[in-house]
C-alpha cells in the first residue's frame, strides 16, 4: 500500500511533501525577515559582530512583529502538519476509496496554503479561523477512521 | 508489517490515533478559552471587529493564563507526541513482541493522557513530572531498540 | 522497502532514532537545567512546595536564560526535526540509490547536532545558521524528490 504505484499514497505523498515544502519556506521567510529588517532575532548572541552581522543594529534580538508573524503561523504549523503528516500515512494503510482520499488531501493541503496566506497578509481572525477548522477537522475524521480501523482489527 | 492484520501494527495505530486526537483537543480546547474569555488572541488583527468578534473586547490579544496553560500543555505536547509516533512506528518494524509493543504504546498514551489531565487541573509539578518522565523513557526505548536494529542491519 | 534488510531505510532509521534521541535528549537538559538552577519553571503551580521542591525559590517561575536557550534550541527541533522524519521516510520509499541516501540521512544528522552544538554553546550566528541551512537544504531536496515522484505518479 505505501507504493508511488497505488492512487492513494501517491495523493497523500503529494500533499505530504506540499505541506512538508509549506513548513520549511515559513521557516525560510522567518529568516528573510530577521535579515532584512535586522531584527527580531532571539538568541543574546545574535546582536555580536560577525562576518554575517558586520554592522549589528541596536536592538536586533527581540520580538519585532514582522518576524513574529511568521513565528506565529511555524507555530500553528507545528501544532496541525505533524499530525497531518503521519495520520495522514496510517490512513492511506486502511485503505480508502481513491475519491474520499483525495479529498481529504487535497482539502488539507489547499485549506493550509489559504490559512498561511490569510495569516500572512493580516486578514481577519474569522478568515483564519475558517481555514483552520477545515484542515482540523480533516485531521480529525483521518483520526477517527484510523482509531476505528485499530479497534476492529484487535 | 504496517498492516491491521498485524496485531502489534494495529496496538501502535490505536496509541497513535488516541494521541492525534489528543493534541487536537487540546487545539480545540485552547480555541474555547479564547471564545469563551474572549481573552488570550495572538495576532494583531485578532482585535478587529468581524461577523464572529462584533464587540471586540479592551485587552483580547495578549497573554491570559487560562489560554496559556493549554498553549504550555500542546507546547509540551509537541515536544513528545511526534517523536512517538515516528518512532513507533520504526519501532513497529523491528518487529517486536505483541505484549512489549502494548506496554510501550498503550503506557505512553495513558501516560500522555494523564500528563494532559494532571497539567489542565493544575496538579503540582511533581505529578506532571512523573507522568512525562513515563512517556519519554518510553519514547527512549523504542528509539534506543530502533536505533541498535538499525545499527545491526548496517 | 521498509525493511531494516534495505541498507537505505536502515540508514533511515539510524538517523530517525538519532533524531528522536537529540530532541529528547535537549527536553531532558532543560529539565535539568530548571533543577539545577531552580529556575525558568513555566506554570504557576510549579513555584509551590512539594516533595520535589520542598523549598521553592524566590523567581523559580520565569523566563531563565540557562534554561531558555535550551527551549530556543527544541523550538529550532521541533521546526526541523518533524518534517524530516516524515519526508525522509517517503524519500525510502522513492526508492533512491543508497549513496545519495546516506548522504542526505547522514548529512542532516550530523548537522543537526552540529547545530545543537553551536547552540548550546552560545557559537555566533553564522555558526549556527550554516549548520540549519544544511539541514534545511537536505528537507528541501527530499522533500523536492517526493514531490516529483508523487506527481510523475498521479
Amino acid at each position: 500500500m505505501l507504493t508511488f504505484d497505488s492512487p492513494v499514497f501517491a495523493a497523500y505523498a503529494l500533499a505530504a511533501s506540499a505541506m512538508v515544502l509549506l513548513a520549511v519556506a515559513t521557516a525560510w521567510i522567518t529568516v528573510i525577515q530577521m535579515m532584512r529588517h535586522k531584527a527580531g532575532y532571539r538568541a543574546p548572541e545574535d546582536a555580536k559582530k560577525t562576518p554575517l552581522n558586520p554592522v549589528p543594529a541596536e536592538g536586533q534580538v527581540g520580538a519585532f512583529e514582522p518576524v513574529e508573524r511568521y513565528r506565529r503561523i511555524m507555530a500553528n504549523h507545528l501544532e496541525n502538519i505533524p499530525f497531518f503528516l503521519v495520520v495522514g500515512l496510517l490512513f492511506v494503510l486502511t485503505g480508502p476509496g481513491l475519491v474520499l482520499a483525495q479529498w481529504l488531501f487535497y482539502g488539507y493541503a489547499i485549506s493550509r496554503i489559504f490559512h498561511f496566506l490569510a495569516y500572512a497578509t493580516g486578514q481577519i481572525h474569522d478568515i483564519r479561523a475558517t481555514f483552520w477548522t477545515i484542515g482540523s477537522v480533516i485531521i480529525v475524521a483521518m483520526a477517527v477512521i484510523v482509531l476505528m480501523t485499530a479497534l476492529s482489527s484487535i
